[in-house]
């Protein structure tokens, strides 16, 4: 069967804050005279699946997602094939 | 000042073991019955900085990327304007 590779970004939504995010964006700018105005982490998942097509691919990724990758109270996803 | 954003994804380098993401990807396969066969788990950063154009920009985070966002002796990373 063949297989599918896609990425997944994963980002906490814009309401939620990211102490670490800021610690960062902090030191960029005050320590290395970097003139970052946001910085936000999230996290980035490389998944392959074995499907009988692309569509049913990505059917399982956004499964896999929305059962355990992505808390869906806090975080928001986009998938993309690579 | 003109602002601009990119996306930073980070990855382990393939000879880098990542057990979180082998726990994940057992999980998928024997609880969900998810086909996957490969899962990475990285990082992504969300970025934004100020500078005069596009060039600069890219040049100011690929400077923070290698000064203290990526570890490349285990990490691999990738920029892309968003």
């Amino acid at each position: 069967m063949p297989k599918y590779q896609f990425m997944i970004d994963i980002q906490y939504k814009s309401n939620v804050r990211d102490p670490r995010g800021e610690t960062i964006k902090r030191v960029l700018n005050e320590e290395y005279q970097i003139p970052v105005t946001l910085l936000r982490l999230g996290k980035s998942i490389r998944i392959e699946v074995e499907a009988e097509n692309e569509d049913e691919a990505l059917k399982m990724v956004h499964s896999a997602c929305e059962r355990i990758l992505v808390n869906t109270v806090t975080e928001t996803y986009e998938v993309r094939r690579i």
